[in-house]
């Protein structure tokens, strides 16, 4: 989804080329990789490989580049990548270290630290946009707040107010939720170490210092094992909607305003008709409410994969990694849009307040 | 809802008392009530009106029963119970204080803030049942923590470990949605007061205060007008959600277990068939398991509802009306149904243990 | 749900007392009772059972009144209310009567037969309001049909047509979805007889005829046992979502027309404001988008319950009961405010007409 | 999303390469193109531009490769690909037929009918897929139907049935999706002309035959402009997840049967395990599970998009674009790999049955 020859026209619309290239092939694998060359160099410190062995590991992973057709058959058989990418792994390794690749490890551990380190980059990367856009409104605030509009309250007119008292309705919860996340956000991406059935037995008993090495090499935070406790991925996909909500409440507010006979706001540059030339479509504000929608219903499948079942459930798990990319993705592309939209708003004294005042 | 006798018998399976009660139309009019009489009672103090109006306002709303046949018209035409009852609560203070009743409020003010009041007392409901369900597994574990279990990933039998690692998959994930409750809550349950358009402009510049006061008064946190900021609604939502579906998780480990070919559980005084007596059937369990998905699906339409147009959506709050309530009955009723099927639940050890390990 | 002493406030807004009362404790009762009866009279007819005895039982279900608290305690205990329902019936039956009481059947004929009763009512009630509110839209485009407006692309103006042209866009997908329930009903609702497992092996061979003959007499379809197949609720929870999105469309673009500063229409006897009396709020039409969005939800969730594993999924079937009666009470509840906005709408000539033409 | 290179690894496990490419760039532009096409034949047959116009657009549209990085930017800015591509397709036509492209049309025409064009194919698609499934189903019967196996309650044992009981509640159902779909399709896959405002105005009174025209043309249905009707829309999707659905049970029932303990089936090849070489994983079966709750919850977000406002909603009409095609892919995804499940399955005659029966 990361070549701009394959990738889809509507991408360009309601894509994230940044959030997308987190869940390319190529970065999944990096990220696979750096979390088994950490997983051997913190067994080499803990003894349990040979200083070695973690070495030739961490030299091939850096620049393995794994036979792609085996490791897509390789998933559509074992329901996951990593069976065939430490088959592959191992043979570039070679003897005598190929049985120190992933040992005492399963594949969830490996999946899931690599999906944390990237659902980490997604949080730097939309924090970022999250401030920038807490800080467009207040700019917006700044230049416009002065311009009376009229209020609606289940859409009628109601009483008058000003463009600031509007924005701040805005920005209040945004600024919530980027608060939010800086809180919440170091607790959920934490690393996942807990070998075939989630007891950490494979590894000597130095299993818990195993995973606070990798932790501290991957940046992550250290944690038991959480295989089957999916509470971190339903966390953050609920602050992605929520995200994704605050949004559409903006993008709906601006359509409304916008309407022709309201005239409350003109957004420049807005989109063209191939039958009305005289329109200027509020593109990028329908896209927020249409990217809210989806990630709120996304949300409600995400919970699904709450009833995760024993120590790994297949269908919960592939269920996840249906929903949450999308869910990242078009989270980040929604502070975008409105990054944009708010940069392109120019909001108008309402018509309405001589009218109805 | 509330009348036994009325009472849908499904209720008897996945319904609350206790919390269906909180949104029974009683408790639902005592908190409005409540809440138009902290106000007067708050604007009194600010010079807004005569103390003595206040007191007759506080006087009548201890008592006041309003014609519910009425109400229930004045819904129907309005959209919302408050305007009715205003008109009724200013009938019955009569003159000269008539006028001093909902002064400078909404009736979004009211109607809000008496959720929160609810909402903090399911809260503290569900804190209470969560925290009796963690230690009820953490007993669990001491008395069958040591009984050889087989783990399963992906529904095959894994590697033999113990009941209390398995136990711990349910009780850690649990104790962090209590931690959590703990910490977000107290910035959730806040006053709302705005006036008609979310300025307090009806308040004489006093509205702060009034809004602090009321605060105070009602146990609720400070904080500015959230009228179309619907983010505290959808975070609590989220979290209902989540622990819902760590209980459905749960119950469905525990309907595998009990299994009749698995034998890794029984549970005592599990339900009867009409055809087949023999049969012990985990309703509990099931029971989480259903509500689980019911409320990871009403978070996904309760997030639909953040697109809030403007400074009132009749659409968007009705919705809340409609999925909330429903949201925070089926969690409180999953955490009695867990606490009962954890008390019931006595581990046995695996024989699949000799066959597979 | 049906005392309006206990009825909700809220149901005054978006309830149907008369399919409320479909799903009430009473007739859920009454159908069940209406289904032991039937189920005793045909096995009469087949020979499985004395006349005697089917006449016996016949006159108990007419007139039994089971303890209602034994069956809340039943329904908690079994997850269904059936097995205490019998236990109770066969003690009214007496001997030497009491064992042909249910003989070969299952709670799950039971149960899913007298859904079946009161969905195909249901049905019948929903038919009616939908063909009358296809014919108010008829009335109202010969009323008003000519009123120039203008067209909306977009949130913004498009070109001028006429109300005719607007009307039609809500009349002609109502009256595709009243021929598709026509249509589809037929084979939607049918009996449901299986015995324990589904294989009508209680029968003495004569399933299939006891199961036509109680068809005919309960004026179902006949039908296979289909117990653990569960597309006909699915396919009529789809045509009940269906039709509240459409009547969301009509609310949604009743709710921009009547926008103050858009004024195309007006609604007589609009909801009146506690803090804004000139306002004339749209609040029939923002239910029908509640409502759309709602059972768009729950639809969402039904359909999660066709992963009804095995013979008998105790977690997917109580999903069903938790989700598909609120479903058909939306739907009704929508048709009815869809049909008094209708009647209510004024259509205006658009301002917008000359401003934008 | 076509290129095996940049298709993500998932799709191996959840994604089909033939619907996909339906709804790659490629075909949609060739679908958008052979609509102007179609449009500019009909028109020309209907003496609305002339015969030499059509025959020179015809030609470039059979040709025309556009230039992919103009209409990216085009459908960010305007919200749709289709007027850049009409200007870019007006300066391939050059003078003096330029003029005659896209007569009459508007965007939306274009797009949902280039969308029908690619639905009724992946109708055709899955409609074989799942009348090869059904045949499958009757070929296992046939060879396993007679194996002993426990019908299973509310995950009990409940009594002995055999193979062939289990495996027509698999089939009956697919088995009525696949009429239903017959009888629905034709009805769904319609020609969508209307222009700007849906009023087919711009056509001299010629609309309706140049929408027969093109509906022959195109192998579509006739049918008179449904631009803001959404319902063919919702009622495929809801046929989509309905087979999900079923898909889900039959993979669910499967990943139970497979069970160590149970041992009713084996699945031959079956996924295996980077750490526990002994087991065999019922991915396909879990899979069609995830594909189930994925479209389930898909679904209900689809049905969200009905409460599309006024004559265009640019809001509603960009979540279909995110949603529906997932689901279709998924629903080919999910016939395909249930297929290759039921041929690799081998029932076992259940040990259960001498335990308990």
């Amino acid at each position: 989804m990361t070549g701009a020859s394959s990738r889809p026209f509507l991408a360009a619309l309601v894509g994230d080329e940044k959030v997308e290239a987190l869940f390319s092939n190529e970065v999944e694998l990096a990220a696979l990789l750096a979390v088994e060359a950490a997983l051997a160099d913190a067994e080499a410190k803990a003894g349990l490989i040979a200083v070695e062995a973690a070495a030739r590991i961490g030299d091939v992973c850096r620049t393995f580049s794994p036979d792609r057709q085996r490791l897509a058959e390789g998933l559509a058989r074992d329901g996951v990548v990593v069976p065939d990418l430490v088959r592959q792994l191992r043979e570039a390794v070679g003897e005598p270290y190929a049985a120190a690749v992933h040992k005492g490890a399963t594949s969830q551990d490996i999946v899931d630290t690599a999906l944390m380190l990237r659902l980490k980059r997604v949080a730097g990367i939309v924090e970022k946009r999250l401030d920038a856009l807490v800080a467009g409104l207040r700019d917006l605030a700044a230049r416009d707040g002065a311009v009376p509009l009229m209020a609606h309250t289940r859409m009628q007119v109601a009483l008058a107010f000003t463009a600031a008292d509007k924005i701040e309705t805005w920005r209040a919860p945004l600024a919530r939720q980027a608060e939010e996340l800086r809180r919440v956000g170091p607790s959920i991406f934490a690393i996942q170490l807990g070998g075939p059935i989630g007891t950490r037995s494979g590894f000597d008993g130095k299993g818990d210092a195993v995973a606070r090495e990798m932790a501290n090499a991957l940046g992550l935070a250290d944690a038991p094992c959480w295989h089957s406790e999916r509470d971190r991925i339903a966390r953050f996909a609920a602050w992605l909607s929520l995200t994704s909500g605050l949004l559409g409440k903006l993008g709906q507010d601006v359509a409304l305003m916008v309407q022709s006979e309201v005239g409350e706001a003109e957004i420049s540059g807005a989109g063209g008709s191939s039958s009305m030339p005289h329109k200027a479509n509020p593109v990028s504000a329908e896209v927020l409410v249409a990217l809210a929608r989806f990630n709120a219903g996304l949300l409600g499948t995400l919970n699904q994969a709450l009833v995760h079942e024993n120590e790994r459930s297949g269908a919960a798990w592939t269920l996840e990694w249906l929903v949450l990319p999308q869910m990242a993705i078009a989270t980040a592309a929604g502070l975008t849009a409105a990054r944009g939209l708010v940069k392109a708003l120019r909001i108008r004294p309402s018509r309405a307040v001589d009218r109805y005042d």
